[in-house]
């Protein structure tokens, strides 16, 4: 086993509020746990839940690191009590529950997989969590299949892109919104059917337009609030919308007699919370299915920019300011 | 094939208002098309959306009779083009997308179940409608499952006795509501393992208790209005909510970020639009899982009362005095 520091240098949130609330400081390295891995980081994802994090508005679940940081790509250099020395050595991403922003994170087993062939570290980091998120969403909680539409918002965020390069992999139809000609120009890029600007266009008309009146088949959701009944009226009949965020409020009216006539179905779910039984399982699933794809180069994750590890700040100020297409990472 | 008259007795609405409005009137006896039977109604089943229909509130479905009436028991008396010859005489139940207060109704060949055994007319016509709305929408869209738990409103309705009646054969436990004390002790003879008086106790809080805090697989709900996000406190962890009506409004609110939380699935249907196709198929389903019990006498429908086709009006008024348990029925 490689020699390992007893200390680490980690980005904490010093208290709730902005960007320069990520501040450097110096932790112990963590020790990983029965059915753990220690991995030494390369690169950590950045994701909206960690901003949200920062703010005070997302508090890890118990158990969880106070650090942010829910996905990252590096090597593994300690297992934990009764784990495989197979593992020392090999090159993982992991989905974790907090704690990426740091020179070494635990991980479960069950979250590891391997770095894909053809990837880097960054583009490793950038894979657990919006694949993991979309993966369970799109694919379990709204059974979409192939030959179906979606329609997903913030279609330049992770989500959004992601979105787009796993329903061009399975043979989905997928329609964007974005608050800008620019972003659209972006979103079709990557392969969105439609891409329809928010900001001046009415989607819940583009949608019906460009679905022949018949509408999607599965809306995948992070806005909430007064966008909910706008995408049930997206929806066809049997239409599912799946929850994942609520960027504009928890608070939503839904139209029962709609829900009804047009037989939809209202879900959601949230990640982080998960047992580590459930993201194995999920993490399984995407190992047998999406893994020999991504190796045999079929879809990247889309990069925006990758800060170093120590500037956080300026990473958070980025994703804040919205400018971003696809995933911001850290490198450390 | 029996001769049959040109002309029949049916009960009409006259225009939109009270049960007044149901008046005796002389039809053309109906001509089966292909795929129908013509059934000669010796029982038909008075349901919640036809005093709605009656009301002006629920037009039937393009192409459905203009008189009440989903569901009927009788004598096969004539098939359609093309039908199968040796379905005369048979008796059987039907669900049917309107026509039943009358001596003769069409019915779909796929919508037809034979008479179970040891079921008088009355009893088979009290099964269609309530029977297909509980399978679909509890077993089906809230996929409720042996050893699960679920909550219905309004216990002693048709619905409310079907739910209780189906629960139980097939192992699941049932908790319902009612607006008395003695409609709960109604509840319980007919199988309920918690009846809660709505009109003096917070049925949340008697859900939570009764299920140790852990809330209900699925609710079953006719109620609508403030009554959904009450029912979403109820509900388990992966709970889901099915709505079959809304009589205290169809604007709901919910909490998007409890549906995500908790992982809670919002879904609901109505059965008369419904394509003759699926209501083939559910029948198909029906007859094989529970026919075959009712046979046994393992369960039959609570019945209420019994009017005559031509009193339909004390019928309705009946309903709408609410203090029923069971099916009212109507016969010729």
């Amino acid at each position: 086993m490689t020699s390992l520091p007893a200390d680490m240098t980690a980005v904490a949130i010093g208290a709730p509020g902005g960007p320069e609330m990520l501040q450097s400081v110096t932790r112990p390295v963590p020790q990983p746990g029965a059915e753990e891995v220690l991995i030494r980081v390369a690169a950590a994802g950045v994701n909206r839940p960690d901003v949200l994090q920062r703010m005070g508005l997302y508090p890890p679940p118990p158990g969880a690191s106070d650090l942010p940081g829910l996905e990252v790509a590096g090597t593994v250099v300690a297992v934990g009590p009764g784990g495989d020395p197979e593992m020392l050595g090999q090159e993982v991403c992991a989905l974790v529950a907090g704690g990426g922003y740091a020179e070494y994170c635990t991980a479960p087993v069950g979250s590891c997989l391997p770095v894909p062939k053809g990837f880097s570290m960054a583009e490793a980091a950038a894979l657990p969590e919006t694949v993991f998120t979309v993966w369970h969403n799109l694919f379990e909680r709204g059974y979409v299949q192939e030959g179906e539409t979606v329609l997903v918002h913030g279609g330049t965020s992770g989500i959004g892109t992601t979105a787009i390069g796993l329903c061009k992999l399975f043979g989905i139809r997928v329609i964007v919104t974005c608050g800008s000609a620019d972003k659209c120009d972006a979103a079709r890029a990557l392969g969105a059917d439609l891409a329809v600007d928010y900001s001046n266009e009415d989607y819940v008309a583009a949608v019906k337009d460009f679905t022949g009146g018949a509408g999607v088949h599965v809306v995948l959701d992070m806005v909430g609030g007064d966008y909910v009944p706008r995408n049930l009226d997206c929806l066809a009949d049997d239409g599912r919308h799946v929850s994942i965020a609520f960027q504009r409020g928890a608070k939503v009216e839904i139209d029962v007699s709609q829900v009804m006539r047009r037989r939809l179905t209202l879900t959601g779910s949230t990640l982080r919370a998960r047992s580590a039984a459930f993201k194995a399982l999920l993490a399984d699933e995407i190992h047998r299915t999406l893994w020999p794809r991504l190796a045999e180069g079929a879809w990247k994750p889309a990069m925006d920019q990758a800060f170093a590890l120590t500037d956080a700040a300026a990473a958070h100020a980025r994703m804040q300011a919205g400018a971003h297409v696809g995933k911001i990472v850290l490198t450390v």
